[in-house]
């Protein structure tokens, strides 16, 4: 019989309640014969005020053994700016090598956008994950003087370049557009824009199927708020990914459904499923917080782990669950249509759609 | 008797259009005691195409002579991206000390927005304009091979961060919302984020009448597009900056109503003025470019020169022109109402309201 092993990682927040959600309908569609283990790592805040530990060095190698790990949210005012983020957040992408950022944007029928005359959203940003101005590299000089210096340096390599650009071309293949948009800042960042761009087209070569455009960042966000149908597969630095794909939750019904992949395609390291939504904290405990983009985020884990039909039948689920909602729909659940569905209660409905 | 000697540099594309309709507009509002004088620079493709030249040392000397620089647009597919834009634009800026990139987003009434609900919009983004990842700093390494390195270095001082915190903390004082946001993405960016924030709230003590407030750049593009209103003044490093305008460009109405000042607010130096966007080679030449974000440019150059009475004049004039354009304008003038004006058309328009 089949297993799978999973780590959860319900963090700050909100993180808890929206986790304990994916995991309902994680359960609740899996096949029979698959035996769902679960461990939970408590990190996060209430660790670090606790121990003042981030991710201990024995946590991670547990933390290895899993076949993928499901977080929940990472961040909270109590503890300074990065501390969590660098020390926890980005330490696993960076540890288990997740080169592949995955965040599909697709505005369902009925779900709530910012943009006049709801155009067709379906897109997917590769976001590298591993490198960039991510890296931590920089420092500071005279800290608190006038005469400080601190610098951020972006670091990008060949090799990190060329994994993700070929990772983001085989998603595009497979597509019925089969279209891939490079966004950069090449007129500028000049080094490294340069050598994505380059890397870009000779990989380009190999997918005559594949129509490439190269777009800079800042005209970028002009498209996905004029003509987000134009974009099909993205493909993106680490910082451009992270700016645009908020952007692309705002414009298709919120980060309350934004879901997304840390993915270490060649399966050395457990890849690591998250909402791009952050903690919450102002909601935490309410139970306002969507579960949504959680539950997504399972599909991503599913479909990751072979397990397709599962996959599409939380998408479809979701889908249905959308549409039900109504035009109305923000935050969690929208002012009209009565009173607003609690965390829990949006999870035993997708819960209920799945095993259904 | 007054003069203003103003520098000209039309550029590449349709910047060659939308200048000479600044340039009406300017000549209709200035009053008669103000000499107006004017020397155009044969900068951009052309020039380098033809000499190999971007910005000789002895055009520049010239440059630093005027008043203020009204420059129309830089950049054509036909020269390396980052030639002309490192060579040319960039190069003025820094070299000129454009500390404050001055970029006000206001959404005209009767403008289209691509967002429902047509918000209220009325901010201004102070973006950093001679440090962050535009120093050029980095480089690469073995470039063309699988072994190849790039690095971008964002270089920041607490000379350049503060000085520019300062003059936004200024303006937000003598707006009536009194209200600013500083954005930068400090839970990963570190060195340079917790510079920029611990500046910020070093500098607020001084400002106790304006209200503060922090955004990761993640986030505020959400804000941006779900709540525009929120936001009064915004201060933010030179990269962020350059993303955030472009997407305030698009939901106040387009690119071609965003203007800019590329501000050296000790008058060392001239200061200069631009429309956002960019050359758009594809209808340089129609007669279809919109001239507004150049005229709302040379606004912000009589405000910036002391003109104060005859900013608002051309201001309102553009108000007024956008205003009988009716909703349905797109492009330079939307699909109803008959035929779109030209460029020259426009220009002619604002100059006649403005004058008379
Ligand atoms: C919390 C933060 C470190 C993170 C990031 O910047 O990657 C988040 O914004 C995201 O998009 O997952
Ligand atoms: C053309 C380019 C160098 C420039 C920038 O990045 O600053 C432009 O995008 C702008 O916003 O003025």
């Amino acid at each position: 019989s089949r297993s799978l092993n999973l780590a959860v990682i319900p963090g700050d927040g909100i993180g808890q309640e929206v986790v304990a959600q994916g995991l309902k309908v994680l359960s609740a569609v899996l096949p029979q014969d698959v035996k769902l283990e679960t461990r939970e790592y408590d990190l996060g805040a209430r660790r670090w005020h606790r121990t003042g530990e981030t991710l201990p060095e024995a946590e991670l190698d547990s933390l290895r053994q899993h076949d993928a790990i499901l977080l929940g949210a990472i961040g909270d005012p109590s503890v300074p700016a990065g501390v969590l983020e660098r020390g926890l957040l980005l330490k696993l992408r960076f540890a288990f090598d997740h080169y592949v950022n995955l965040r599909p944007s697709k505005l369902f029928p009925n779900t709530a956008t910012p943009l006049a005359g709801r155009p067709e959203i379906d897109f997917v940003v590769v976001r590298e994950g591993t490198e960039g101005p991510y890296t931590g590299n920089g420092g500071a000089l005279r800290t608190g003087t006038p005469a400080e210096v601190a610098t951020e340096v972006s670091v990008n390599t060949a090799y990190g370049v060329e994994r993700v650009v070929r990772d983001a071309f085989a998603r595009a293949d497979t597509r019925p557009r089969k279209k891939l948009t490079l966004v950069h800042k090449n007129n500028v960042l000049v080094h490294a824009g340069h050598m994505w761009k380059r890397i870009f087209d000779k990989v380009a070569e190999e997918y005559p199927a594949v129509t490439t455009d190269y777009l800079h960042v800042d005209a970028a966000t002009i498209f996905f708020v004029t003509q987000p149908e134009r974009f099909d597969v993205i493909v993106t630095d680490n910082l451009f990914g992270d700016i645009l794909t908020d952007l692309a939750a705002a414009v298709t019904g919120g980060i309350g459904l934004a879901a997304s992949g840390n993915i270490n395609p060649t399966g050395e390291f457990p890849s690591m499923f998250e909402p791009v939504h952050g903690s919450a904290p102002d909601i935490a405990g309410t139970g306002k917080a969507d579960p949504t983009a959680t539950v997504l985020s399972v599909a991503l884990l599913l479909r990751h782990l072979g397990h397709e039909a599962e996959a599409a039948r939380v998408e479809d689920a979701v889908a249905a669950d959308l549409a039900d909602r109504g035009e109305s729909r923000s935050d969690a659940e929208g002012a009209a249509g009565g009173r607003q569905r609690t965390t829990d209660e949006i999870g035993d409905a997708l819960a209920a759609r799945v095993a259904g």
